[in-house]
């Protein structure tokens, strides 16, 4: 009987911003602070968590760390989501609270939105906690602005430039190994770019000369991008 | 000659987001708290500033505080964006470092870019702090994504929402007074939506009933919106 009535934990999914820890949120700070559970996604398996790397000053010892390995796409990637929506159930029926990290914002191409969609159809409590989305932080350390008075900005995915069509701002994401073909795409289109990588992290460069790109991909890499 | 070589101070852009001290992120904390001089924008002559009223415990009584009228649009905004330059220029060559604050980030929609222009082409240091934008504030109050996968997402003025094609997520900002208009399209087009309202402030409301949203208007609101 114990069990049916203890409280269940919340999750709460954590933008913590790019890579530089001062880009955390005061409420990103505090609610990892108050987790017993917190949990990183990582791109590779056993590889270390961005993520996680971030937000390590905040977190004691005291607090139970989890780096689960969430691929980026295929088949794998709905197993991999729906085996950490298992654990973080069994913790929140422990009474856990749980703060899941995600880079950059949490609803913004993140994996965090599959493992929610699990978590809400169960009916758990959840919260989520904006961060700062990597193509704010680009434009910040490029001094560019992302878009102005009446206009539009549209947000693409690097492999969907063709639908660019009147835009006069973009942001193209994802840009690794595209970068050829987006830059072409761009110039033809008469843009005027700036390609930023890994903005507020180790290495970072903010890049507008075309060579100067091509010879210093990452994946950690995206173009703004306007035209008049 | 001591004025030459006087050490000229930084510009600051900081993004204070949306409107919750605890949506600060610890790196616009840390600049406020060491710039002698805070500026801050009022939407109204004479009126009060969002923007500090954010930022306000983080400011000691040490620190010079002005709130400058920034008009939305029109010919007045222009000069008054002028009138601020010449302000900041002042303060800079006096050797102080400013934290301008705005709402939001600093590159999206901000009054802020066309004052940085000014003080770029005149060669001052300015360095910008990214900020919680509107949106993903929104998107986290409501719980719904902005974007996922291989989709693009468009932000769109309201003014501009006849623009949308193929789009499968959109944001539309600044919605006040055309609501009826906006929740129209989306309708037409069969985009689901979620109205949210003061996201992170007193009076926030996130509605998704079409009689609802229309009578509860805010000049601080917008839209999230997909179809399949």
């Amino acid at each position: 009987m114990e069990s049916n009535t203890k409280k269940l934990g919340t999750l709460y999914g954590i933008g913590v911003g790019p890579g530089d820890e001062e880009l955390l949120t005061l409420k990103a700070v505090n609610t990892i602070k108050k987790c017993p559970v917190i949990i990183a996604p990582s791109a590779k398996d056993g590889g270390s968590s961005i993520a996680l790397d971030t937000a390590r000053n905040f977190i004691s010892e005291e607090q139970e760390v989890i780096i689960k390995h969430f691929p980026m796409g295929g088949e794998e990637q709905e197993e991999k989501i729906y085996q950490a929506f298992k654990f973080i159930e069994e913790k929140l029926h422990e009474g856990k609270d749980i703060a899941f990290l995600t880079i950059g914002d949490p609803f913004v191409y993140s994996t965090y939105i599959y493992l929610l969609r699990y978590i809400k159809e169960q009916g758990y409590n959840t919260e989520t906690v904006p961060g700062i989305t990597s193509f704010c932080a680009a434009a910040s350390l490029a001094g560019e602005m992302i878009v102005i008075g009446d206009e539009r900005v549209t947000i693409f995915p690097a492999n969907q430039v063709d639908k660019i069509t009147d835009e006069k701002f973009v942001v193209i994401m994802k840009v690794y190994r595209l970068e050829e073909q987006v830059l072409n795409t761009l110039e033809e289109k008469g843009f005027r770019y700036v390609f930023v990588k890994r903005a507020y992290r180790e290495g970072q460069q903010v890049l507008r000369d075309r060579e100067e790109i091509l010879q210093n991909r990452d994946y950690m890499s995206l173009i703004l991008a306007q035209r008049d």
